[in-house]
């Protein structure tokens, strides 16, 4: 049970606390981004990851220009959920063994946080149409489909990683 | 950093480490399912969970047949991203304020947990065909299919109860 209730009193109200959500979730992902890079041993992950990074910071740049647009603050919501699939990234980013096995294990930690972006930026988008706010919809639509082309392009690359880790 | 690290050798080694989070995912969505369906407003809402547990049960029991078959214990792993998503959606569920504003919070939230296993079930479908293990394939593409539907259905309702939560 929790100790603190929050309350939710409107659409645009949830609006803001998940922007903030996905706003943390980001700054989590960056942070956590150069440890799985170098955890990496194939260069096509060890690349599609140091990409991602800089993705993820456009991805934040786009989140301050919602809040500007708001006139509210990014900050105060902690994402538990990226938290928790963190811990999981760091637990394969520290593992030892069979280095094609480990980069599976990194794409099925990443992937995993691909799509809670998927299902976060999707309902804020759909959010910020039916508010209207149609500028917001189209900056929210633009990550959203990065992440999608994050999460092909991880698949893509397990396809090779997975035969490798499979003959270990 | 981790104080203990994991060791991968090979994809078998992965596949099982993989079902065993799946399984603990499940069981933790288990536990978490009637609070957040006794939280649910929406009667759509409300069955749609309500069916989702029966669901759930019956991934179990698939994974069951899998350990089974692989001759391996289910238990072992603490999926830690699951239970970071499923203190969001207690925290969700715990809210005040307005009913269809609160449910809309509960689909987000239970869309997060859909995606967490489309992600997972997605890898572990992968890992099965790749090992050989053609049925254990197609039960993890039965429950694949599942949790897509479920995000569809969710995805249905939220049409619904996000523009009520608009109007409030």
């Amino acid at each position: 049970m929790a100790l603190f209730s929050i309350t939710l009193e409107n659409l645009q109200q949830l609006f803001v606390k998940e922007l903030r959500d996905l706003y943390d979730a980001e700054t989590q992902i960056t942070d956590a981004l150069p440890k799985m890079t170098k955890a990496a041993h194939h260069s096509e992950l060890k690349n599609a990851l140091q990409e991602h990074l800089e993705v993820t910071k456009n991805q934040i740049s786009r989140l301050d220009r919602i809040f500007q647009m708001l006139d509210e603050k990014p900050t105060g919501e902690t994402c538990k959920g990226m938290k928790g699939l963190l811990k999981e990234g760091d637990e394969i980013a520290s593992a030892d063994g069979d280095p094609s096995t480990i980069d599976a294990g990194i794409i099925t930690a990443a992937q995993r946080v691909e799509h809670y972006e998927m299902a976060g930026y999707g309902t804020v988008r759909t959010y910020a149409e039916l508010l209207g706010q149609h500028e917001m919809a189209r900056l929210l639509q633009e990550t959203l489909d990065e992440e999608k082309e994050a999460d092909e392009t991880l698949s893509d690359i397990a396809s090779t990683v997975n035969v490798q880790s499979k003959a270990a």
